[in-house]
């Protein structure tokens, strides 16, 4: 049981948290980056790009940046959590990280060296190279971006925009971990961990999606377990009731923080997916394997509305007809 | 004849110019960042990383970005800018470019705006779609990362550490242009151009390349002419004597800027390569055929110094066993 917790309390925090609100951005600036192009597969709204090379192989190319007050807070795990959170976009599409370029600007040599010393540290633990970049060495603020390429199969890609009605939400998050120290919204299950360990949870989703055990994933990002769901059922054109009680959590009063916390923090090992009902099981138990909790939590509906359930409530988070979150599909277009 | 032009002032002039003095703290993060991995054949000091995929194929992978005073002066040129020199880190290797992610980062919703118009724009002109990315909607500055994938085969790769004793240098410039309104140091040559002059130029590396007409190359970047030679003769560790005289160059008083700082303009569209000098004739006719002005302006030599010459007189620019430029080797170490 799930202490002092509402329907509407969770849904209140995850609707206003700041890593959902301000995914609302997005829409705008893709509708007017959209270039057409033959071999682009799956561009926006997906963890990441894919690009059709050859015949069946695919080119994954994704991007992501820190948040400044991140960087501000602990440039280490500011650069740590930049080569992460791509690792985690590629395979979250069921690919296999290659390697990354990263740029870079620094107040001071300082910050610059331990944004450093963090990306290292993590590509070297997941085994996934730096292999160039670019450094602005004279900024009166301090960034880190970082980009990655990965390959996958044509046929073995884990998309997020293929959720059905009638599928089940896993949400698989590895609790032994602690809240980060320098970033209350941080679940860092990761720092502490040997390559090996790291690098099995991150070949789950390859595995996954060879065998075709899921039918649509994401990693659990900034806006957190049910945040993210939401973003997969909003491209997916589809809805979802979640059953609270069944997300995975540590024990919460141990770290003190709240349930309306823990749904909002970005795990450092954690995805949401859909699954057949016949799946789920081998899919947890993949999870185990690699000593992630991993459990089915709701079930995909063709409502387009997010809602949870608690105890017999039920709150709806998200309208996706009307709210959106990244409203990427506002004014119509499918994903590709 | 150029006038009013000392081989001091230029040597001067590009030494000490900031293009060139902000590559130094490339190399420290460069030893940093390095970790190795058998499929990255070239990494830091390329135009662009090499990644060998399946037997012949080469994916190449590299990132730019664009100065903050760009940015403020210019929201649009720097998106485009950040489009351009990215394309040509992929034309430089012989590669296709494929496809580019953006991080963004915006103070308001104009220069958001204004930056994904520039991108837009060079993005459609180039043929080379913006696929996914990231958006920073609140910070307190505004900065617009780029990375690209590119393809090319294996041997037609073109590297920068490859230049050999005997060949020459040639530089190829779209002479057709403007000094850029809002930035002094740029050569504008290509957002009047339509997209089929623009992509035939790109097009010419590519063939050069398949070739293997040029033994090795790089486009001219932020250090200018002269500096991104340097770049390549550190690479490579080699020298070169320069002729000022022969440096491809607009009718300067027109545009009322002196040869000091031609050189050390960003052109729109330029590389500097070095060839056999049974091919030199051909390579420069491959450029002259799509507009751009190519002209030998020297020959590489064995002893790791930057010379210009004019006149009759000479001066050096570099000693790159001493000095470097972006010190990417000092500790030992190739360019793998």
């Amino acid at each position: 049981m799930v202490k002092d917790c509402s329907t509407d309390t969770v849904a209140q925090a995850v609707r206003e948290y700041e890593g959902v609100t301000r995914k609302r951005e997005i829409g705008d600036m893709i509708r007017a980056l959209r270039v057409d192009s033959p071999n682009v597969v799956a561009s926006f709204g997906e963890d990441a790009a894919v690009i059709r090379h050859n015949a069946e192989d695919a080119l994954l190319l994704a991007a992501d940046g820190i948040w400044s007050r991140l960087m501000e807070a602990d440039p280490f795990w500011a650069g740590y959590c930049a080569v992460l959170v791509n690792i985690h976009d590629i395979a979250a599409m069921g690919g296999r990280p290659v390697a990354m370029v990263d740029i870079l600007s620094a107040v001071n040599d300082q910050i610059r060296d331990e944004v450093v010393r963090g990306m290292v540290t993590a590509s070297s633990q997941f085994g996934v190279p730096i292999v160039g970049g670019h450094l602005h060495p004279d900024t009166p603020y301090s960034v880190v971006d970082v980009a990655i390429l990965g390959t996958a199969r044509m046929d073995d890609l884990i998309f997020s925009h293929t959720a059905k009605e009638g599928e089940i939400v896993v949400a698989a998050i590895d609790l032994d971990g602690r809240v980060h120290p320098s970033w209350w919204f941080n679940w860092d299950s990761v720092t502490m961990k040997s390559a090996e360990v790291v690098r099995a949870q991150i070949r789950v989703m390859e595995d996954l999606g060879r065998e075709h055990l899921v039918t649509a994933g994401k990693d659990i990002s900034n806006p957190g377990v049910i945040g993210t769901l939401g973003m997969l059922l909003e491209v997916s054109g589809k809805g979802a009731v979640v059953n609270l009680e069944s997300i995975p959590r540590p024990d919460l009063a141990v770290f003190g923080i709240s349930f309306e916390h823990w749904v909002r923090m970005y795990p450092g090992m954690g995805f949401i997916l859909t699954v057949k009902p016949e799946n789920v099981d081998e899919v947890c138990r993949r999870f185990a394997d690699v000593g992630m909790a991993a459990a089915a939590i709701g079930e995909v509906n063709g409502d387009r509305r997010l809602t949870v359930r608690y105890l017999g409530r039920e709150t709806q988070v998200f309208d996706l007809d009307r709210d959106g979150i990244m409203r990427i599909f506002a004014g119509g277009g499918g994903c590709r």
